[in-house]
């Protein structure tokens, strides 16, 4: 978290405030939203329930202590006492600028104010405030508690220190900042939204394409290159071993083709019916809130996918998880070594965790003891390793979906060379869901062979077991497999 | 694959072009391709060697026997026994016109004859062929060999069955097809990606962000919506409770804000200029493979998490996966059930293969097993499976990076609920590198406890078993874990 900052004020609880309610608050800060909507209250618990279950799957115990989300009873009871605000009311430019200046007057002086516009021009909205240096622009993107991008614009009259201490909010929660650096309508991303936005109604409308054709046409292809090159790396790749010039060269003559409308379409009253009633039969009655639900589950999944290639979005989520992980609390001994909330990925086709992925979390498990008696990946890199010689894994019951695991750990031998573990994996009710025994055996990684170990792991190995020497023998340790005899 | 069809012809081996090759041979059937360029051969390999281990981190042990791929020597060649032809010349309607009728004297005339071009009107490429009925357009994306989406569509002189043979043979090799209903210039795909690369020349030529930039604005943000929902569904969620004809009147004043350009830039030399040197900066001195083979493994991996929640590119891929299921040739007795090349994601610090993607390529290899004993997908659907109960494996060797590994099956012994299994993996030279030993136990998923095998299951498992009655018992089945004795 940033430092001094505990309590966000949040003007607008439409869609994208509510979105940053859920967001900032997951991220540690105290909220207090302000809209005159008297569904406010509900509408917020809604988006924060689906963020609270999205943002647990992306970083399970990693996420801090979740901040408060109060509803404020007025706009000054919103900001009064905010250490940031963030505006996120309808696009409308002199709304925004009265709204502005209410804000302005009721906040302390020294606190950013920044605007939710996904087009509108900072100059033009800090036109009317008396302190325009302190508001700036953070362009967020639905669902706002998922989506990492934010694009933070100045107007003229912006200072440098407004647009860091938003940036370092924003990022603080997770977020990728894009700094536009060019004031221009539409900033960048919505630019190219509103290009592909308005082909796509031209084709609505002149009766070339559904709606649902138009998903598929973006879903199925270069949608999925977007998610995580853009278009001109994808590019560059399309255009083979010669490359950008190449690409270039070969498909600019296209720009010469009527291969856009390259105008806005009029969103007369026939288009809008028609896009409305091909939109109904392509969400086919699903509720908007299993359809949230679908998409977060999808965008997690995608992140986390990417999170494994430390690529893009997912490169954004792994530092977030790593500088999360360097705050946490210190674990108490003799606790779990391990806690992990299952995950989609690790489902299989009978809805039940899949067995691959018990002996991964049991494998981390083992990781985080190895690290715990000094041979980590350190000890590693200097030669020596544990290797997993032959492992016992029983299933006793079934980890589901989002439910949160944890593995103890007990010793139940060890020689020079040798240490001999056992797992168990508990779940909801701390019922034991599996169980690993263990047989790892020290190496001599370049020699390719068993080895001592060295003095000062042999030492916590020893400490360790002797720790653990009056624990009760697990009755499956030692266990073969047969079928029942008879 | 498709009945009667078993090699394709192609014709241009650019990047497209070995694309296909790509696909089709990995879809079983063989290929003839066409290019003048003297490197052909090489390029073809290249891309091959992406693809197959792309394909084969995406669907495994259930890929079909590879076809072959032969260069051609010369046009004739190449088509003159072709079962299906797939042209993928430059987007110069004249060259094609003229490629076409080469083509369409020297095929057999009952063949289809596809274009991949990627916006030009069908309509006019076959209206100089002598039967141009049986041409079509089948517009795929890059990389051909992952991406789903290929756009078909006729012309005014194609055939009903033209246009489903080109769908049934790109269906039969993984693909979504998305039938062009109304002929356009740029199909759908083009003009929405065309219409966004207009504005994001612009964006560069009026200085106002980098390319660098611009894919981050579509990386971070609406390309992870893209990748599953496209661009109306997207809005619809964007819209709230009240849907998308809030969306409509919230945004639609938008379209008539100054948010795009809305004209073609001109590719200027100073324009290409920039673009290409901005583009070599963005890609930091990686080479095209790396980079290649970093996009083929995100896109897996978004596919793959996007088949865990069985939509959009996802729902593809898996119902791919079970029709190559249920075609999977009977297996010889003895032969492996799977064979798979160590891929980097099975990788740990070790440089070897990490546990859990043992127990992984082990639990493929029991899917495999049961889906022939038919207790595949469609048996679980009913709400019987087997679970595992028990699983012990042991470690014998090492299989490193890029190693292809194969798992053989023993039955050890059933009786009606439970079938006592043995896995050998075997690696280079066939030294074995792992074993596994598992209880199985069969159950009636909604009771939620053992059951007896349903009759064809039991009757395919006692057949099994007797088929394995007289391989010897591996020694170390029934083994347990302990330090030596002493």
């Amino acid at each position: 978290m940033v430092a001094d900052m505990r309590t966000i004020g949040l003007v607008g609880g439409g869609v994208i405030g509510a979105g940053w309610a859920a967001r900032f608050a997951l991220a540690g800060y105290d909220v207090r939203i302000f809209d005159p909507d008297p569904e406010i209250g509900r509408k917020v618990d809604e988006v924060l329930a689906n963020a609270r279950r999205a943002q647990a799957r992306l970083l399970g115990a990693l996420l801090p202590e979740e901040g408060t989300i109060d509803i404020a009873t007025s706009l000054t009871d919103a900001v009064a006492r905010a250490d940031f605000i963030q505006e996120s009311l309808p696009e409308n430019e002199a709304l925004k600028q009265r709204v502005l200046r209410e804000i302005e007057a009721a906040a302390r002086p020294d606190v950013v104010i920044a605007s939710s516009t996904s087009g509108l021009l900072p100059t033009r909205l800090q036109s009317a405030m008396a302190q325009p240096d302190r508001f700036v622009v953070g362009h967020p993107f639905n669902p706002v508690y998922l989506l990492p991008l934010v694009e933070v614009c100045g107007g003229s009259a912006t200072s440098a220190a407004t647009r860091d201490i938003a940036a370092a909010l924003y990022a603080a929660c997770g977020m990728q900042v894009l700094h536009v650096r060019v004031e221009i309508d539409g900033f960048i991303a919505d630019r190219l939204l509103e290009a592909l936005w308005r082909e796509a109604l031209w084709l609505v409308n002149d009766g070339v394409a559904t709606t649902a054709e138009i998903d598929d046409a973006i879903r199925y292809g270069a949608g999925l290159r977007w998610s995580f090159m853009g278009t001109f790396l994808t590019y560059r790749l399309a255009g083979g071993e010669a490359g950008m010039r190449h690409f270039l060269a070969q498909f600019g003559p296209a720009l010469q083709l009527p291969w856009t409308k390259l105008v806005a379409c009029e969103l007369t009253d026939e288009l809008t019916d028609r896009i409305a009633t091909q939109s109904d039969e392509q969400a086919a009655g699903i509720s908007l809130r299993d359809y949230e639900r679908k998409r977060d589950d999808c965008l997690v999944d995608v992140m986390t996918a990417l999170r494994a290639n430390d690529f893009a979005a997912g490169a954004t989520v792994k530092a977030h998880a790593a500088r999360l992980a360097a705050a946490q609390p210190a674990r108490v001994p003799g606790a779990a070594l391990l806690t992990a909330q299952v995950d989609t990925a690790w489902i299989d086709y009978n809805r039940h965790m899949t067995e691959w992925a018990y002996l991964k979390l049991f494998g981390d498990t083992t990781d985080v003891l190895l690290a715990q008696i000094g041979a980590g990946p350190d000890y590693v890199a200097g030669g020596h390793s544990f290797y997993s010689a032959e492992t016992h894994l029983r299933h006793l019951g079934q980890a589901r979906l989002g439910e949160t695991v944890a593995v103890t750990t007990q010793v139940l031998g060890h020689d020079a060379k040798r240490l001999h573990i056992f797992h168990t994996m508990t779940g909801a009710g701390d019922a034991v869901i599996a169980t690993v025994e263990q047989m790892l055996i020290h190496v001599d990684a370049k020699a390719g062979r068993a080895a001592p170990m060295l003095p000062g792991v042999a030492a916590a190995v020893a400490r360790l077991a002797t720790d653990h020497a009056d624990l009760p023998r697990p009755a499956a340790a030692g266990r073969n497999i047969a079928l029942p005899a008879g």
